[in-house]
């Protein structure tokens, strides 16, 4: 069991003899689509699946999708076409497509709750919106990353000391999110909402997604348009797109939403996806986020997000914001792990991290059933 | 005067006779700049000005943006090569080059006063940050759109009213942003900032934009994370790109910076511009906000967009946020020409306006000495 078997199959971009090609992982080897089809013609333009981006495919929408998939579950089983070692291929080192917009979501009630009471112990710590909408903003898509490249930490201003002036310098805060990033195929008119019911209809994948963020810049520049410089220095995915159709058998009912959601958030359940997370810092497993524990799902967050008319391009990717469970070992960022720098937690050589040390290297790995997702991995370096 | 003479040459993307070309516009004509190098050859490499998209000139840096600039001025006023009549060519409604990243500031000290005072009336208006860095936030790059597109009024979540449900519908406060916006041309590299220095080295132009905001939708979502869905909709720009050198010989010093900023946001003056708006609704000028009046200079919000790390596109664009001036008639917004919708003004056909109305036209215009720099107009329409 690799979690890669023919009921997975993710896509991504290889590269293999200076060619970039549109695959599928199949076990320990990549199908190069292109090759496969020319022997085995599928149902559809091979165009779509002739590489060095997986954009066509995925603006091909929907119906392209499955058939691509029940092409591949047909004739893969008896066909070696196309098919090298993953050992022999390089996983591209530019990301698979190319990434629109990035929006960032905060959908886990516990993430919420801990982090309003982390930084306003005295205050209920939801805020009054947080239930009735899915939270979110916009990130810098230009720093969107692959896995492996390398993290370089970041400097900026912090909040002013005795003196009343800003500090400066390389974060003393910095952090992971532990999150799913969903990736939009087919796109959308301007001023025309996608309703939470044709989710299926735009996304064309799932990612996972490490949204770094250096806590004492964000801290300091928040108010009042949000986080920017605290997270727009990196945000690392893999470069595994998992379909939404290898998802299918772990739909889950979301945990219950009170009060219930304005109509235009209503979903059909179940609507979340029982997956669970590890983040890995230098080997030892530090938490265990639970996906099925989120309050809003992926629906609700794309219905959200273009209610207003705003138009889905392919390759717009959105995640779920931090994912954290109700236990203390299953919350998804540093920030809640240390309780704000408070309480440090040990690694397995011994040592105790707050937040994140020059030369560490966190991987971020999930398993959804039998599946399991291509992983996110990035290491720290000073500048 | 028309304000597009030899010492102006915006560029844009125009469409004539089924092709997409890459012009400037002299007086009321535009040039093909590939018919003319085909005639007049430029010092550099003619691929630049082919089309259909200005990015290779942008991406091709500042050398080439002189030499380019200095080859039209030496042979345009002997050459009628190229030369089309602006009535005979459409600015091409797909923008003329393709937004990467959206970040919008909010830099000018009255709007930032002006707002804090309509919505926190007890408090202090500025917040402890405003003064120690250009605040900003990332928005949707999707949805920039060139003057001209209808602007479909956004529906969305409003405050919970007495029933504690909150409020959903078209909103009920659209409003307006004058901004300048700066486009990037030479991209950087991720993990290295870019000083106020370099900011000509990186800045391909400015154009005029208009962010369009529903300030009952913002107001209830905005917290913790910032502006989403009251921003997304629509982001509206002029399709001509003034050249940063035509704007030479309208520098001029900032108003003054207290305190003084930390090191890498100390910028050489002249840094400001003395560019004067106009925001003219339904025919009727409703306010004169003059950019000179701005705290934060385009130099300093790039390298504080940039000091974390974070890589340029080819392609970014950075708005000003709302310029107004420190009196009623120079203010760049609705909200605060209405104090918060408190105080309706009036337009010449004797009506009067707090947010706009659907079929209200909104044009911004902006002289910055002997130049006119390209119109930004839109129209609000219904659902």
């Amino acid at each position: 069991m690799t979690g890669f078997g023919i009921d997975h199959l993710p896509y991504g971009v290889a590269s293999h003899e200076g060619r970039e090609l549109v695959v599928v992982r199949l076990d320990d080897d990549v199908i190069d689509l292109a090759a496969l089809a020319a022997v085995s013609p599928p149902g559809l333009d091979p165009a779509v699946l002739a590489g060095p981006s997986l954009g066509p495919l995925m603006a091909a929408g929907p119906g392209a999708w499955a058939a691509v998939r029940a092409w591949l579950q047909d004739v893969l089983p008896g066909s070696s076409a196309g098919r090298i070692p993953l050992a022999e291929v390089e996983m591209r080192m530019r990301r698979p497509f190319m990434v629109a917009d990035y929006v960032d979501f905060y959908a886990s009630l516990n993430h919420a709750s801990n982090v309003g009471r982390i930084f306003r112990p005295d205050a209920e710590p939801l805020l009054p919106n947080w239930r009735h909408l899915p939270v979110g903003y916009h990130g810098r898509a230009g720093t969107v990353v692959p896995s492996g490249t390398p993290i370089v930490r970041p400097a900026g201003q912090r909040r002013p000391g005795a003196d009343g002036r800003p500090g400066f310098g390389p974060s003393q805060a910095l952090d992971i999110e532990a999150e799913l990033g969903f990736v939009v195929g087919a796109p959308s008119r301007m001023g025309e909402p996608v309703p939470a019911g044709a989710f299926a209809d735009h996304v064309f994948g799932v990612t996972l997604l490490n949204d770094w963020s250096a806590r004492d810049i964000q801290a300091w520049e928040y108010v009042p348009l949000g986080p920017f410089l605290g997270k727009s220095f990196a945000t690392s995915i893999s470069p595994w797109i998992t379909p939404l159709s290898a998802l299918q058998d772990v739909r889950t009912p979301l945990p219950g939403q009170d009060p219930e959601p304005l109509d235009y958030l209503q979903v059909a359940e179940p609507a979340g996806y029982a997956i669970d997370l590890e983040v890995v810092v230098n080997g030892t497993v530090v938490s265990r986020p639970p996906y099925a524990s989120m309050y809003w799902s992926p629906a609700q967050m794309l219905a959200h997000m273009t209610v207003n008319g705003a138009s889905l391009r392919t390759g717009d990717l959105y995640g779920s914001g931090t994912i954290s469970g109700p236990d203390r070992d299953q919350r998804g960022s540093f920030l809640e792990l240390s309780w704000g720098g408070t309480e440090p937690f040990a690694l397995a050589d011994g040592t105790t991290r707050t937040y994140l040390q020059d030369g560490d290297t966190v991987t971020i790995r999930a398993t959804a059933g039998s599946i399991t997702l291509g992983e996110v991995a990035g290491t720290i370096t000073s500048r």
